[in-house]
Order: C-alpha cells, then sequence, then structure tokens
C-alpha cells in the first residue's frame, strides 16, 4: 500500500531550513512543495539553492503560503518570539506544524499554540531531530533494561559550542527580541530533552539553576548551567553555553549500567551512530583494570535523523489525513514539558538560584 | 648512577594495600621491607599473599615497625580517621609517609600532619594513582595548549561505583566512626582532584553542594554533588556515589577544545589509557557531521600508575636523604587543597545546600 505523501510548506529561509528542506526530499512519505519569505527573491533563490523540485511553488510572504489549499503541513524555523503568532495562524488554516524549537518564550506561548492545534484538529512536533535517530531507540532499549542497567540515578547532559565575534554580536539567537532564551533556549533544550528522556519523560520536582550564568549586556544568556531533582531521588545536571568549544554528551547512570554518547544532537557523521555501555563492571581482583570492559555500539542509519523525523511527523500526519485519526499527543506532551524546565531554569536564575518547583 | 632504593614499610593490611605492595615492588627505586598489623600472623599471611621479599620484615604492631631504623619511608592505608595520629607518629619516626586518601576528615587533621611532617622534615604525598599515570601528563599538554584548547571554562567529574549490600552495611567507609567523608571521601576525592587539576590547581571562590544528598542512618553520605565557581567564571560540577554503577569520567570544556576521559582513576587495563580531546570542531557545510571528528588517543603505559606513584614519592623521598633537599611541596599543597573542597562540600551540606566561599 502507497504511502500517503504529505505537501510540506516552509516559511522562512533560516538556516536550518536548508538541513529540513533535504530532510523532506529524503523522507519517503514527504513533498518539498514550497517556501515563503517576506522577499520573493529570496525564496527563489533559497528554493534553488535548496534542490527543491521545479514545480514547488514560491511565496513572497508566509500569509499565501498559508492560504495554498495544497499545503498539508508546514515548517517554521522562525525566531522564537514569532512562533506564538506563525504557528496559531498555521494552526487556523488547518495545517499541520513542524515547529523549530524551542517552541515558544515560555510554555504559556506554547499553551496557546497547543490550544489553536487542538481547536484545529492538527499535528504538532517539534524540531528535536536525534530523537528520531535508530539509535535513541537503542539506547532507550538499553536504559529500560533493568538486568543490564537497573534503576537509572543520574544524568550529566552538555550542550556548548563557541559562537565566533560575528554570532555573539548579531545573531538572533543573542538578541532579546528574536530568541530572548538565548543559549538556554537554543543549546539548552538539547540537554534538557536528554534529561527527560533518560528519565522516560517524568518531570522533576525542582529545579535550581547553578550559580554564575553569563549574560550579554542585553540581558541574553550565553552559558548557564542547572540541577533537576526528581522526588525519587534522582539528580540530573545540566549545562549549555554560546562561549566554548563543540561539546555534547549525555551520561545516564543507572544502579546496574551507564550510558555515554558524545554526539548526541548531531552525529559525528549521519551514515553511523556510536555510544559506549557498560552494564555490571566492576574492578578485577587487585583493582588494576576492569571486567568486563564498557561496550563500544555502533547504529547504522539509512535514513539521516532529521529525514527520520520528518518521515514521523508526515506519518502522524497521513494518519490524520487519511484515516481520521486525532493528533498525536506524545510529541507536543515532550515538547511542553521541555518548555516547562527550560522555564523552570530561567525563573530560578532570575530568583537568584532559588529552587523552583515544576507544577505537574 | 645507581639510583637510591628507599625500603618501605605497610602499617595495616587493607586490601588497597595489596595494589601498593605489587607497586613497590615493581617501583626500580623502592623496596618493599616490613609490614606490620596489629596481629603478627595477619601481617605475615599479608606479606606471603602479596609476594613480600623472603628478608622482609613482620611486626605485630604499628609502632614497632615505626621503631625499626632500616624503613625510610611507610604508606598508610589507614580508616581516615586515623589519620591524624598515625601520619604524625611516623613523621616524629622521621620516616617519610604515602598516605592514603583523604588525607584527613578536615583539612585542620591533615593541617596537623604536615606541621608534623614540616618538624621532621620529611616528604609526604597522598595515594591518588591517576596523577602519576603518564596519560595524565598528556593530558594536561593538551589542556596547556592556548592554540588546542583555548581557556578552560567547564569541568564536568564523576566517580560513582555500586557498593553491594555487605559494604553498604559493614565497610568502614559507611561508617561514622572510620571513613566518617563517606562517598564524598572516598569517591568525590577523585572528581574534587580532577577538577583542580584541570584548573591547574586554582581554588575556586564559591562551593555549593547540590540538594538531595544521600546519607545511611548514621548520617554517613553515599552519594552528593556540587557546583564550584571560579572568579572568572570558569564552572565544575561534579557527583559521587557508592549506590550507582561504575563511571568515572572527566570532561574539561575550553574555548577552543574538549578534553574526556572515561577511566581516568583507574584505566580500563594497566598497560594503555585512552583519552579523547576534540580542536575546533564544527559542523559540516549542513549541519549532518563533524569536522574534524574527535581524536581517540591512547598512551601506552610501561610502569603500572600505582607503580609511577611509588617511584615519583621514592624519588623525592631518595633526594632528601641522599642529597639533603627540602621535603617537595607541590604534592601536600595538592592534597591540602583537595581536603579545601572537600570540607567546603560537607560544610555546604550541612548549611543546607548554603555557598560556601573558600578562604586560599
Amino acid at each position: 500500500m502507497a504511502e500517503t505523501v504529505i505537501r510540506f510548506g516552509i516559511i522562512g529561509c533560516a538556516e536550518i531550513a536548508r538541513k529540513i528542506s533535504r530532510a523532506i526530499i529524503l523522507a519517503p512519505n514527504a513533498q518539498l512543495s514550497a517556501v515563503a519569505s517576506r522577499s520573493v527573491e529570496k525564496a527563489a533563490a533559497f528554493a534553488k539553492a535548496n534542490n527543491f523540485p521545479p514545480d514547488a511553488k514560491i511565496y513572497g510572504s508566509y500569509e499565501s503560503l498559508l492560504d495554498d489549499p495544497d499545503i498539508d503541513a508546514v515548517y517554521v524555523p522562525l525566531p522564537t518570539s514569532l512562533h506564538v503568532k506563525w504557528a496559531c495562524l498555521v494552526a487556523q488554516k488547518k495545517k499541520h506544524i513542524l515547529l523549530e524549537k524551542p517552541v515558544g518564550l515560555n510554555v504559556g506561548e506554547f499553551d496557546k499554540i497547543l490550544d489553536a492545534c487542538e481547536a484545529n484538529g492538527v499535528q504538532i512536533m517539534d524540531g528535536t531531530m536525534w530523537m528520531h535517530n535508530p539509535r535513541t531507540k537503542k539506547m532507550r532499549e538499553f536504559l529500560a533494561d533493568k538486568e543490564r542497567f537497573g534503576e537509572l540515578r543520574t544524568i550529566h547532559s552538555t550542550f556548548t559550542f563557541a559562537g565566533d565575534e560575528d554570532f555573539l554580536k548579531n545573531d538572533i539567537r543573542v538578541k532579546p527580541d528574536l530568541d530572548g532564551l538565548g543559549a538556554l533556549g537554543d543549546a539548552g533544550w538539547y540537554p534538557i530533552r536528554a534529561i527527560l528522556w533518560a528519565a522516560d519523560y517524568e518531570l522533576p520536582k525542582t529545579i535550581i539553576a547553578l550559580r554564575g550564568p553569563i549574560l550579554n549586556e542585553a540581558g541574553v544568556i550565553l552559558a548557564c548551567g542547572a540541577s533537576l531533582h526528581w522526588e525519587d531521588g534522582k539528580v540530573a545536571t545540566l549545562h549549555c553555553s554560546f562561549l566554548t568549544h563543540l561539546t555534547m554528551f549525555v551520561t545516564a547512570i543507572g544502579t546496574k549500567g551507564t550510558l555515554h554518547v558524545d554526539d548526541f544532537i548531531v552525529p559525528f557523521n549521519e551514515k553511523e551512530a556510536p555510544y559506549t555501555t557498560s552494564s555490571k563492571s566492576w574492578f578485577n581482583e587487585l583493582v588494576t583494570g576492569w571486567e568486563p570492559l564498557p561496550s563500544q555500539n555502533m547504529v547504522f542509519v539509512d535514513l539521516p535523523q532529521e529525514a527520520c523525523m520528518v518521515r514521523e511527523f508526515a506519518r502522524l500526519v497521513g494518519n490524520i489525513k487519511v484515516n481520521g485519526a486525532k493528533p498525536d499527543q506524545t510529541w507536543p506532551t515532550r515538547s511542553r514539558k521541555t518548555q516547562l524546565i527550560l522555564d523552570a531554569v530561567k525563573t530560578s536564575i532570575e530568583r537568584g538560584f532559588e529552587p523552583v518547583e515544576i507544577a505537574n
């Protein structure tokens, strides 16, 4: 049975939209149908540079793309401050939404988007690509294995990269009126999601920002950290920064095993995804070595993770379109939990590093 | 020129003393000369089980070993609560001290030991073996390289292992009157030292324990964490536990590079020591991979790290004995700084997770 092909439009020609354009081309159930920019020339140049099919439509305004009846779903890579306006409008036009992260400036904004999606029966998913890498499923199997991993107790996760002078001065991610959450929203989103993922999406009870976050002159976060605490004693730490070398890791420690991954957000290369597991390791008799050694695992990836994401989103949309299914709630629930924690870290910073309780 | 051979005695037949006995045998400038236990039978059995030379002396009391004029240096693997008494006595007997970590129950105790060493002109070094692995020097070269690593900004380090039921009930490390610092003293010592090492021994200004430490019924720490903050904005987090799977890592992030090591305390095997470095890595044009990839480095280790430690300690002792040199201050200064931070983490826990300033 041929799978329904979902027709995508993109509003905004952000850098990240280049990668998603390719992903839509690669995903077997997706079609790249239109792109809109505030300038038709810019949209045309983007379509050309990114191998859009010849019949793809070029729009000089976001509104005109949203009015196109031949578009099923819209990818929204706009600055975070514009998400609530445009995502709600996309929903009102009955189009499904693939929304870049962070999903909003705060969870209140995202709730408005969710209300609009519910009112209009449309699917929403955020653009956290690594969730869809086949490696993520393999790592989940390890974490869920009571024999090999035991009970999760601790998680550490970090994402940092060194923005250059131009980035730190001019990028939308350091501008309070565009991506006002700065490094916490752009980079911190990933460790927060990784921690939630490792905890099987159980929300922590308390979140406390670490002292010494670094802000720019406009008050936008350039680097920060936090600890997360669960009722059962689980603890996690996260760190994010625009100011240090490219580093991304998750270490999840259970009572019987440990998971470590060093390229969880963007794999070192898109065809292979490595991760390390160890289970019931102990020292040898004279404590001069380990037995057994950790295992280096490799997952071969046929379809790049961002194309897997588009495929999964298009599958859910197809299910609504063809079978009249209800929109899936799994993905937006994960987005909302991620944003809740992000908000709590920000609140804790604003309150002088006081603990912030998460209302579930 | 033949190197001076230093004659070692060991007081106490702790498990860890087995590994150090072998290290003394392996070190080219050290000789295993005597062992003392509170029972002469136990000392004899220990000497036999650990390949002591036939002429090694067996003592039924620590005092009698300390009175032996043919012993230059004493290894002290006793419970932490006994360090101040016995290390001071060793010094008063003009013998040099290789002291297990943590060096004391608090820095005040260690200062008494240091005073005794100074008054008697003897060398002291703590038993942190990984400091002496040739890998550690290679990793230091990377951290010191302004081109490859840049400026250090962030460090994460963890050491955890899962004590079994017997350990958690009966081991000296969970007993308030023996090793009262629990997991913080026994396991946390290593991440604290790793963080100091990465920071080139610059003390942080402020230390804050993470909430939710786990204590046993007697109030001994079984798991805890902390964040460390330097005046210049550097930040570190540490975690230690007796309750989760064997895990030990250091991640040090600079402005231009990243160092990661997964077996820094006890290498996976004693002949080879791996570590990962990355430098000026960035994403490829479409953000689907990294360029360049991190480097997997391997250091081949001729002499196990604990034997390197004994060799270095014996070299310093030999320099005093033969050349009339003054005792080296580098190693005891590092021990003291490690203990200072350890004390601050404990104080922060006791004060309800308040920041504790480090008096330099």
